[in-house]
């Protein structure tokens, strides 16, 4: 085997994703230790006993205080906290170590890293993989999660070749395909294909959830709303963080959505079964293309 | 083995769910026959072929025309096109055969039927099955796809227990719950777990669809847009014809989720992390306690 990535994976906030990633570097030798961070004693404890990290620390300040040059920060934490995690890391970090996120939003982590640095740090590099589930935390980590799947780094161009270079052999060495864009733009595309699916979901539950009829509602509910509503099952802090994080792509994205949902029911109310059949046709088509193309591409 | 329930099955309009509620009575040995009518040639051809049926016609009176008093007529066509069936099938019929639909909506084939007898009669018992597929065809016919689902009957009143039993007995014999309610109800409560999700998602990808940024939006389209995306694949001619019959509960469901998701814009135009948090774990709750109920009963 070829030497290790870096030396020590630190993962703050370890959850779903960080869980998976020290999962995933461990076993196929990417680092030689992980550390984990996380306020919650339990999901540490878990993490030690089913051996997705090393070592264990409930404050950034200890996870990171044996940081060398060789070593990869990574932040899990949701993404309004990712700021306060970048202060301590801004304020304790004395080395030249990699720091990364998984953030769901990525403009708002460059916005901050900016203000607390001044300047975007030449050793942060912003990144999304595309990757994920209903289920959160540490336990439900799977160290496949990130294989044939994207993953965007948004880099500002301050960034050294040696530390963009480690996170990408990091993310390709579990798997995944990694892409780069500018964080506005990883903004607006994710507002589309991600943000708003997850709103539409968690809107339609709670409108469910509210009618008079809810226990039948639930009842007669078939697999297109399983599918559908899967989503709705997403942890709700970390969906509020996105939101409010990228919060101007995904108001526009609803509104457009609106238009769109408006255009069909003026269609209904006309009884236009043309146009109605014609949004249809074209989202059908558009649907087997995904389809075709994602498993081209995946 | 006992008796069949039938001596004949005729499919009138074969498609997915005739298809597999004939493939799935003949492997129960419920019926000793099973005609096809299709109005498109390649679809008999292949059903006679997998034997999915054993005879086929290209129109409704050949296929109702050896009908005796032990038959089952279940007609599987676009709910719009319920109507000019049981017209052909009035005129033509002169046998009390038991004739039962498969319609997404059921106020449509009650007031269609009311105005072709005059009055609903006692051998049409109209019938939901809450199963189905983004898959269409005779071509996707599955003998198992009414195992642990539930078929909802709307009897008005003027049916005959003889018929009545006999759609009951044919249902749970290939594995599916019986239950019955009014068409209205039906009517409402679908709207609501079916005809709204797949209108969302319909909508949803035809946005997509119309973004600039189309083939990206599609690249980074992650498992949370492909499972709500899903039903998005349906057949488009289907989902008119449901979506105008039941015009009305529609409409109202459609105005009751533009008020849900214009609550969540607004909270998330005043940044009120609060609200939104609220918003998202009551659905995760309802959510959550959808899929156990759903362990439990299906």
């Amino acid at each position: 085997m070829s030497d290790p990535l870096a030396r020590r994976l630190v993962v703050i906030g370890l959850g779903l994703i960080g869980g998976s990633l020290a999962k995933a570097a461990k076993q196929r030798g990417l680092v030689s230790q992980v550390i984990g961070m996380n306020r919650n004693a339990n999901s540490l404890e878990y993490a030690l006993k089913a051996n997705v990290i090393d070592q264990a620390f409930q404050s950034v300040e200890e996870a990171i205080a044996g940081c060398t040059d060789e070593d990869v920060i990574l932040l899990g934490v949701p993404v309004l906290s990712m700021g306060p995690v970048l202060q301590k890391i801004h304020d304790h970090l004395k080395v030249d170590a990699t720091i990364t996120d998984v953030g769901s939003a990525k403009s708002i982590v460059v916005e901050q890293a900016q203000n607390i640095w001044s300047q975007m740090p030449s050793n942060l590099i912003p990144a999304h993989p595309i990757a994920g589930s209903e289920k959160f935390g540490v336990q439900a980590a799977d160290a496949s999660l990130f294989e044939d799947h994207r993953v965007i780094l948004t880099p500002t161009g301050s960034q050294s070749d040696r530390h963009l270079q480690r996170v990408r052999d990091l993310w390709t060495g579990v798997g995944a395909e990694v892409d780069e864009m500018s964080a506005e733009h990883h903004d607006k595309i994710l507002a589309a294909t991600s943000h708003l699916p997850h709103i539409l979901a968690f809107t339609l539950v709670d409108q469910l959830a509210s009618m008079e009829e809810q226990t039948e509602v639930l009842r007669y509910a078939a697999g297109g709303f399983r599918d559908f509503s899967r989503i709705a099952g997403s942890d709700p802090v970390m969906w509020r963080d996105i939101l409010i994080a990228n919060r101007e792509s995904i108001i526009s994205r609803i509104d457009e959505f609106e238009t769109h949902l408006e255009k069909l029911k003026a269609a209904l109310g006309d009884s236009s079964p043309e146009q109605i059949q014609e949004i249809f046709e074209r989202a059908q088509k558009t649907r087997n293309g995904f389809l075709h193309k994602s498993d081209e591409n995946l």
